[in-house]
């Protein structure tokens, strides 16, 4: 096939390289251009110009920073991919959006023909260069079923409703991370305040009911006071904000999100922004623990 | 070794039978004697008094429902364990009680020269059967060491600090269990209140930063809207006001936990006790959402 990766930064590269690696065509475009030149070398093809990356593509990837962004790429003067989409292709759309940003690009690409899924990931560069990404699709069951095989190199696809609710998909993850990392950071403070041996009980908790990727992964990088992001907790508190504004507007009550994004908000706002989200420990940590995990 | 237990309920029963099965001579004793009897089939000695259950007694296993029937049991009268128990014997103690409690317990035997081990479990009764009890031990180093071949016989053991750390390692449990439940419940509602596939999006998350056992086990009780416990919602309730109790003790405040709790009193209240605490999952969805969940 012919797929165009819209956006080659520390997502889209290694993800256009799968592409190249298993014989499809892949033109690579980029804002700053030597990030799509540097991809030559797998094969991929550079272009200088968004129109010229998409005319003949079956398929298009696209994996940039942001709505605004996407939009822009696809819509926005003067080289709006949509004048030179091939009616009958389908624009893969993985960056992390709004949900209703993800809507309303569909709408208007419907209009030129083109078929539209939403496909936000979770997994980050290491889950992208090793083709495991979590790729959470939203659309019509037709239009995966034609691209799945491409999505397929790059990690595990699951089907979660029409346009939109990839994206939806991606906010509870967000969720849950955000939520989990606030539980295991109170429960290891309760233990450090408590004279017990912290590390000791996160190893003793594994494999319980209380076992959990973010026990493993972020518990033992609060007990090292590890805080190098990761994600960084200025990125989990805009998307535990962007999941109450959903919520709100589906008359939702979400009290644990709520109160994960008040802590995010405050570790923020006390100079953690660019720590791993992991970093929430420090503020729960009383005074008179053991101090080796502050920052 | 010689070893009693006292308690021989859900749990007590099946870890009675396992240590028999090992070789070990156990004696056991329950309130309602028939529990204990029902056990000599499997080697265990069933007797009628406390005393003369832990008379010779290297080691004394106390599985019972609370922390006073836990002190009376061993220093109530008018059979006290205490006034039985051999010098330079061990008390563990397995059940989940305030971390006071066991500090006061191990006091108390220690001028009896007893020694003492708190030594609460997570896996229920499935993993008191199967032997796969996680066991949370606070006690003396030395003293653990000349029980532990006793207590690897009923699950996996780890040291977590001095007397009364068990029981705060099961309370930093109770506490990442009962607001990870609540996470899950929430993401998965704002999926189904968004129109998105929520089972779905519960195996999109399989195998990624939002993967727990929680929400494998209790996601998938969500979605099928099964909340016969399992674990009871007014257990988790005062494990958790147990938590927010001893948290302000500490000076410690665990905003996360606290807002748990609240939505498991209002669980409660509204006669969500005596199901699973899965069962919040019911307060969060919307009332326009796939009702299938609905108990």
């Amino acid at each position: 096939m012919r797929v165009a990766v819209l956006g080659t930064g520390l997502m889209g590269a290694p993800m256009a390289r799968n592409l190249a690696r298993a014989g499809h065509t892949v033109t690579a475009w980029n804002r700053s251009f030597d990030k799509a030149e540097s991809l030559s070398d797998a094969g991929v093809i550079p272009v200088r110009s968004i129109q010229a990356a998409v005319t003949a593509a079956e398929v298009v990837v696209v994996m940039l920073s942001s709505g605004p962004v996407c939009d822009e790429v696809l819509f926005g003067a003067p080289d709006p991919a949509v004048e030179a989409l091939e009616p009958g292709s389908t624009v893969i759309l993985m960056s992390s959006i709004p949900v209703e940003t993800a809507r309303s690009q569909a709408e208007k690409l419907a209009k030129s023909g083109v078929r539209y899924l939403d496909a936000p990931v979770s997994g980050g560069e290491k889950g992208a260069i090793e083709a495991t990404l979590t790729i959470m699709v939203g659309g019509e069951a037709n239009d995966l079923e034609r691209v799945e095989p491409v999505l397929r190199l790059l990690g595990r696809v699951t089907h979660v409703g029409p346009v939109g609710c990839g994206q939806l998909a991606k906010l509870a993850n967000q969720l849950i991370v955000g939520v989990t990392i606030g539980a295991v950071a109170e429960a290891l403070a309760l233990v450090a305040a408590g004279g017990g041996d912290a590390a000791a009980v996160r190893s003793a908790l594994l494999g319980g009911f209380a076992d959990s990727t973010i026990l493993r992964q972020h518990g033992e990088r609060m007990l090292k006071g590890d805080f190098k992001p990761g994600a960084k907790s200025t990125v989990q508190l805009k998307d535990l904000r962007t999941v109450l504004d959903l919520a709100s507007t589906l008359a939702l009550h979400l009290p644990l999100a709520d109160t994960a994004s008040a802590q995010f908000e405050r570790l923020c706002q006390s100079g953690g922004g660019d720590l791993d989200h992991a970093a929430v420990y420090t503020l729960v940590l009383p005074d008179t623990a053991d101090t080796a995990a502050r920052p």
